[in-house]
């Protein structure tokens, strides 16, 4: 039996991804000696060990941390400066950093710079995730033919541990590819940040509209307007963390795209159907390249109605 | 055996929500006693007699509507006044005109002035569809557990009529609803056709955007992109219309949702995290409504990735 990727694999935050990188880590078998976790509450702390959540729960990140081969940054974005401040005094020389978090710019700026040297600093993000939250949220599949994105810090990351964290992810279920930080950061607020801002925002505007009772927005929702509130039950925190951490990309695409809204929206006060038609033909495009790529999700649907007793 | 709720049905325009109605209504078995088909198009027509849509195509409009119990308009509202122009010599006293159009106070005012006394006008729309378009596209099923909205363009249709087309939709599958036009094109303007702008226009903002690429955007697709990609595939004509005929309710919902965007952009820029989280935190209660209403839809999920050959 060959030697686990890591001896030692420590979870800081133990929410929805922490506890399925556990629960993936726990499927494979081979990926971790012993994982152990840290949260700042004690009921998660408390709920993570009625749940068999880690081999071992720590009731202080010191301790976590310590002897730890691979430390997981699982906390918001926003939180992560505080716990790299803390918890550096107690790292393995050598070991390797690393974190979940949805921005990457971000990430490296506020943990690097409190980092000690002959640590290995490799941020990530997992391109998962549901609309709930907390230790009893993960799973082990969450991850499964999903990507993940290893961000290295900088140039000078050792092709070894690279390596090593690589065969983590894969061991977890997902495939792996390597970007740059700030390309990272217009990519997801493109493809994520951004919509979900958007979905918020349609959801907020039906909430205060009150010709149109709650009840209707929910009986009579449409494809478009339920995928919204699902997207808009995210975890508040994280999306927060994120939009004040990538800034700069998201309000690129935000005024991008405003430019686009108001084009459309002139359209329809002048009538103006061939534009657009036109419009509406080009973004079918993309959906097709989508499908193609083997990528397809479900056919929309409309609300479900309870069938009535008869 | 009891009468069929309609002896003569026409379904003009055979795309996706005709195509299914049929095939709906053979699955009962006893919602008609024969089903007539007619589209403008001889392609149209060859292909749904290849695959035996309807009972009979028919090869003019006319043919199509003479006799008719039920006449069911499913083109885009866009060309539904021409088709009751031209159809409306030839419609039996008494019938019933109705529609599946996605908006319903100009379909009243496009379509109602067109129709001789005696024939019952009670216009329709069907909460269900799909990204597919075309004869080829319906199912049985699609209906099932659905609302469908039932629009009468006046006070006085004969509760008898009604209470036929309830159980012609309800023998289809779907739950029927009785409501007043203009409330209607409101409440779909904020659950549904705004959304939908939305989408197509984030879809709109990717194609653009030069720096991340189209395999980008396809391959790191999150949740609340591929969802709005599945929206922007929906077919342009339909949408088109929709957008041309609900102008008023749409550009009203438009301009509170970018009221809304603009202030959350704000708050982006300035960094205003605790706006961003109460906002976050409102919109999340309306997705608990869904779900407990029984309304839920699978878990959002990012862009899968293929898995690599090992």
């Amino acid at each position: 039996m060959t030697a686990p990727v890591y001896e030692k694999v420590a979870l800081i935050g133990l929410g929805l991804i922490a506890s399925s990188m556990f629960w993936a880590m726990k499927r494979h078998g081979n990926l971790a000696g012993t994982v152990v976790g840290y949260a700042r509450s004690d009921a998660t702390r408390d709920t993570a060990r009625r749940i068999g959540l880690c081999d071992t729960v720590c009731d202080t990140l010191a301790e976590a941390v310590e002897g730890a081969d691979l430390v997981v940054l699982c906390v918001p974005v926003g939180a992560m400066e505080a716990v790299a401040q803390d918890m550096a005094p107690h790292l393995k020389p050598g070991c390797t950093v690393s974190d979940v978090g949805s921005v990457k710019r971000d990430v490296i700026r506020s943990v690097g710079p409190h980092l000690p040297e002959g640590v290995v600093f490799i941020p990530a993000h997992p391109l998962a995730g549901t609309e709930h939250s907390g230790p009893e949220s993960g799973f082990a599949e969450l991850f499964d033919n999903r990507w993940s994105l290893l961000v290295p810090a900088d140039a000078e990351v050792p092709e070894e541990d690279m390596a090593r964290l690589r065969a983590l992810w894969e061991g977890m279920g997902a495939n792996v590819e390597v970007m740059d930080a700030d390309h990272h950061d217009l990519v997801l607020a493109v493809t994520s940040h951004t919509p979900h801002l958007i979905a918020y925002t349609m959801v907020g505007v039906a909430d205060d509209l009150r010709r149109v009772t709650d009840s209707e927005v929910v009986k009579y929702s449409a494809a478009g307007f339920r995928d919204f509130t699902r997207i808009a039950a995210s975890d508040p925190t994280m999306w927060r963390d994120v939009f004040l951490t990538n800034k700069d990309a998201t309000l690129e695409i935000l005024g991008r795209f405003t430019e686009e809204l108001f084009a459309l929206q002139r359209a329809i006060r002048t009538g103006d159907g061939d534009l657009l038609f036109d419009y509406f033909t080009r973004t079918r495009a993309i959906r097709r390249g989508i499908i193609d790529a083997g990528q397809d999700t479900a056919a929309p649907d409309f609300g479900r109605s309870p069938r009535k007793a008869t």
